[in-house]
C-alpha cells in the first residue's frame, strides 16, 4: 500500500464530494428566488441517494467482471469484496477507490438537474436518477474505466469527459426536450453571490477530480493540476472577451460559466496535454460553448434552463475530441498515438470522435427509453400552480 | 516522524477548523434575520477564545499527567513541552497533535450555541465557555483519550461521540433549560442558502474529524471515510422518507439535519464498523433524532432552539451505544470485544452504555453548577427589548 | 522526488487558490449591495488574468536568472523549462513550484482591489494589474525569493510579508490616493454572511499559504500551522476587546478583520517564531491596525474603502518588523541572527526594517509611475452616474 497515494485519493475524494453542494449553490444562485430551495434539494439530495445506490449495485455494475458493456452483480452491496485489497498500479485499497468513484457517481447526475429546474417532481427525479444510474452511468463507467470496450478501443478520457460531462450534457439535453419548457421561460439570476460560491467550490473540487484521476502522486498528477488551472483561466478570459464583443459588458455569470467550460473541456485531456495545449483547449471550450448558448440554442427551442448541455455537453464534446488533437506521449507515456497536432496522425483523433459519438448516442437512446417508461408510472411535472408559485411547495407530494 | 501521517493530520486539522465557521453559517441560516449576525459572532468568536484557552491551560488539563479524571497543570502555556517530540504510534510531532486537538476544543463548545441563540449576552457566553472548557471539556478529553478512567474502562469512541457530541448535546439541553425559552418561540429559517453552505462545510470537515482520528494513514482511516459517507447518506435519505411520511413534503432543513444526524451518529463508531453497520447506524440516528424532535421535544417545553440536543445529543447517544452493537474486530483490531450484533456478547455494549451515562450525568451536573455560579456573577440574558429587536445591538454591553 | 512533499504543495496550492474567491466574497460582503457583483468580478477575474500572465512572463521574470532586482525573459511562456526537473531542497518538480507561486501571483493583486471598489473601470483595472505584475510583483518575488538582493541581504520573509502584504497594502494606499475617493463615502456592509464566508475561506487557505511556504513536510511546516492559528486567535480576541473599549459593542466585521490582521501579521514570521511570539505578533497586528483604521485613517482623507492598507499594509509592516524581534534559531535553523527579543541583537531587526522600507518605497514609486502612464492611456473612473447607480452597468464599456 502506498501511504502517500492513499492520502492523495482521500483528499481527492473529499474535494470531489465538495463539488456537489457547490453545484447545488451554483444552480440555486442562477434561478429565480422562488425556485432556489427546490434547486438546492434537487441537487443535494443526490448525495444521499447516489451514495447508497453506488454501494448497493453501482460498484458491482461498474467494476465487477469484464464484459464489454457492463459489469455483473457479483459485488452487490459491496459484500464479498475485500475492501483492503490493494490495487496493483496506484497501490491504494479497493475500498478507497470505490469511495473515490462513489463521489463521481454523485456529481454526474447532479449536473443535469440544471436543465430541468423548477418544473419536475422530486419522486420522478429520484426514480429517474436510479434508472439512469443503472442503465447509463454504471455501464459507461464500465465501458471507459472498468475494462469495457471503449477502454479496449484506446479511448483517452483522463478524468471523465465521456463518462461524466458528455453523458450529463446529453442527458440534460434529452431530458429538457422530453420534459418540455418551463411555463415562464424568463430567468433571473437572483443570488449572484451563490453563483460565485458555487463556482469556487466546483473549481476547488475539480482539482481532486482531475489530478486525483492520476490515482497516484506523480508527474502526471502535477501536470493535471497545471493544465486544469491554465485551461480554466484561458476559458474565463475568453468568455469575458466574447462578452465584450457581443454584449454590453462583462458579467459575473459569464465569468463563472467560462471558468466552468474550461474545467469541463480540460477534463478528458488533463493528464495528456502540455500547458499550451491545455490553454488552447480551455479557450476553445469557452468559445464553442459561448457561441452555442448565444446563437444556436435560441433556435432549438429546448429549455435547457441553466445550460447544462451548453456547458457540460458542448465543452465536454470539444474536450473529448480535442484530446485527439493535443495528447502527447511527451507528457504521458500512456498516450500510444500522439494527437493530430502532435504528429500522431488521425488514429487517436478518430478514436476520440468514435468514443464521443458512441457515448452521445448511447446516452440519448437510453434516456429516451427510460423517460418513456418512467413517465407512464409517475407524474413528471408539478402542477401549473405549483410551478408558477414556486417555493418549497413544489417538492411536496 | 512519519511524513505522510504529518501531512494527513495537518490536512485533517485544517478540515476540522473549517467546521466551526461552517457551523456559524448553518446556525445563522436557521435563525430569523434579526438574529443572524449575532449567531455568527456567538459561534465564530470561539475560534479565537478557545484556541488561546487551549494553549494556556487546555492541553495541560487534557494530556499532561495520568490521573483518572483530569490532567495536571505542568504544561500550562504549552511551555515546557517539546513540540517536536514524536508520538509513538502515529509518529507525528506532539505540536501537531496539540493543534489537531485544539480544533476539537473549538468546534465542541460551538455546537451548543445552537440551543440558546438570540437571548444570551456575549460576555456571559464567553465566561461560560471558559468555565465549561476547564470543568467539562478538558476533563472529558482526558477521561476518554488522555489516559483517564473511561479509556481504561475500554470505551470505544473513535472520533468523539462522548467527548464532543453527547457532551455538547447535554450541555445544550441543560443550558436551554436554565436560560429559559425565547420570548417569541416562532422560528423562521431566513437564509436557507446558508444552511446548505454550512452543512457542506460541516460534512467536508467531518472527514478530517473522523478519518483524522485514526491519526495515521491506514486501512482504518479509509474505513472511517467510507463509513462516514454511507452513514450520512443513509441518515439523509431516512430523514427525507420520514418527512414524506409525517410532513407534507421534503425540506432542505430536514435534508441537512438528517445528514448531520448521520455524521454525529457514526462519529464514535466510524473506525470500528462495516459499511452495513455504518448505514444502519446512520439510518438509526436519523430516525431517533427525527422522532425526538417531532414528537418528544414539544412535550418537554425546553427551548433548544436549533435542536443541538435533538441532533448532537440524541444521535450522539445512539451512536455511542450502537458502537457496542456493531463494532467488529474484523474492521479494527483495537476492538477487543465485538459488538452485540457481531457475536461479542454484552460486554462492549454495557461499557458503551456506562460511558454514555457517565458522560451525560457528568456534563449535566457540571453545567448546572457552573451556570448557578456564573449567573450570580454576570447577567445572562439580554434585555427584553434587545431580544425582540435583535440585530447586532444584542451583543452590545 | 519526495512524493509527500509533492502532495503537500499540491494541497497547499489548492488552498491558496481558494483564497481569491474567498477574498471576492469578503470584499463583496463589505460593500453596499449595488457594488457587490462588481466587486466580485473585480477580484475573481484575476484568477484568469493573473494565471495566464504568470505563464506568459511572470515565472520568467521572477525565477529565471540571478539578477539583483528582476529575472530575465529566457523562460517566457514557461516554454524551455523542464517542468519535471526536481528542486534540490524540497524535491518537488519545478512545474509544481511554478503552480504554487502562480496562486500567490493571483491573490496578491486581488488584495488591493478592496481600496478602490465601486469607482474604477474594469479595463483600467486589467491594464493596471498587468503593469503592476510586471513592474512590481514579479521583481519583488525575485528580490525576496528568487535570488535577488533582498534575499542576499538576509531578509526573513517566510510566506510573503514583504512580497504579498506590504506590497499589496502600499499599492492599495497609493492607488486610493491617486484614484480619489468615492463620490459618496458612506459604507454599509450589506451582506455580513459573505464577510464570514470569505473570512473562513481566507483563513482556511492561509494554512496553505503559510505552512506550504515551508515547501516540505517537516517541523517548520507544523510550526507554521501552530503559529498561524494562535496569532489569528490572538488578533481576533484583541480586536474584540478593542471594540468593547472604543465602540458600543463587538461586531462581526471587526471580529473577521481582527482575524485577518493576525493572519497578515504572522505571515512573514510564521516559520521562525514560537507560539508565544506568534500570539504577541497577532495581538500586536490587531492593535496597530485597529488604532490606524479608527484614529489615523480619518485624518488622512484617503478613501482606502475596505482598509486594504489598514489591514494588509499596517499588519504586514508590523509582522515584517516583528520578525526581527521574535525570530529564533530554536524554531528554525535558517534563522542566523536571532531577533532582538531572543538575544540576537539589532542585526536582524535592522535588516527587517530595511527590507520593509525598500519594499514600501519601491512599491509606492512604481505604482505612482505606472498610474501616471496608464491614466493617460485609459479612462480610470466610471461616470458619476454609473458610480452612484452602481449595479453591473459599472463594468460596462
Amino acid at each position: 500500500m502506498s501511504l502517500v497515494n492513499v492520502l492523495f485519493i482521500m483528499v481527492a475524494s473529499i474535494l470531489v464530494f465538495f463539488m456537489t453542494p457547490g453545484l447545488a449553490l451554483f444552480y440555486g444562485g442562477l434561478v429565480p428566488k422562488k425556485n432556489m430551495v427546490n434547486t438546492f434539494i434537487g441537487v443535494f439530495f443526490i448525495c444521499g441517494l447516489a451514495s447508497l445506490l453506488w454501494v448497493v449495485i453501482g460498484y458491482s455494475l461498474a467494476f465487477s467482471g469484464q464484459g464489454p458493456v457492463v459489469g455483473n452483480l457479483k459485488a452487490l452491496m459491496m459484500y464479498h469484496l475485500n475492501l483492503a485489497s490493494v490495487l496493483p498500479d496506484s497501490r491504494i485499497p479497493l475500498g478507497l477507490y470505490a469511495l473515490y468513484q462513489m463521489m463521481f457517481a454523485i456529481i454526474t447526475p447532479a449536473l443535469f438537474i440544471g436543465a430541468i429546474v423548477g418544473r419536475v417532481r422530486l419522486p420522478f427525479l429520484a426514480a429517474f436518477i436510479i434508472g439512469w444510474s443503472v442503465l447509463i452511468y454504471y455501464p459507461l463507467v464500465h465501458m471507459v474505466w472498468g475494462g469495457g470496450f471503449l477502454q479496449h478501443l484506446g479511448t483517452l478520457d483522463f478524468a471523465g469527459g465521456t463518462v461524466v460531462h458528455i453523458n450529463a450534457g446529453v442527458t440534460a439535453f434529452t431530458l429538457s426536450l422530453l420534459v418540455g419548457p418551463r411555463l415562464d421561460r424568463t430567468l433571473r439570476h437572483d443570488n449572484q453571490a451563490l453563483v460565485l460560491i458555487g463556482t469556487s467550490m466546483l473549481w476547488l473540487g475539480w482539482y481532486g477530480f482531475n489530478a486525483g484521476s492520476a490515482l497516484a502522486i506523480n508527474e502526471i498528477a502535477v501536470q493535471a493540476m497545471l493544465t486544469t488551472t491554465v485551461a480554466t483561466a484561458g476559458a474565463m478570459v475568453a468568455w469575458q472577451v466574447l462578452e465584450l464583443i457581443f454584449q454590453p459588458h462583462v458579467t459575473l455569470v459569464g465569468t463563472c460559466t467560462g471558468a466552468l467550460c474550461g474545467l469541463v473541456a480540460i477534463t478528458p485531456a488533463t493528464g495528456y496535454v502540455t500547458i499550451t495545449g491545455a490553454t488552447l483547449i480551455g479557450i476553445g471550450g469557452a468559445i464553442i460553448s459561448y457561441l452555442f448558448v448565444r446563437f444556436i440554442k435560441p433556435l432549438l427551442k429546448v429549455d435547457d434552463t441553466l445550460d447544462a448541455f451548453g456547458c457540460h455537453g458542448i465543452s465536454g464534446i470539444w474536450g473529448s475530441i480535442a484530446t485527439g488533437l493535443f495528447a502527447t506521449h511527451a507528457v504521458n507515456p500512456a498516450v500510444v498515438h500522439n494527437g493530430l497536432f502532435y504528429g500522431g496522425g488521425w488514429q487517436q483523433f478518430l478514436v476520440q470522435i468514435g468514443a464521443t459519438a458512441i457515448t452521445m448516442v448511447y446516452t440519448f437512446v437510453m434516456v429516451w427509453i427510460l423517460y418513456r417508461i418512467l413517465s407512464r408510472l409517475l407524474p413528471v411535472r408539478m402542477s401549473a400552480r405549483d410551478e408558477v408559485q414556486g417555493w418549497r411547495s413544489e417538492v411536496a407530494e
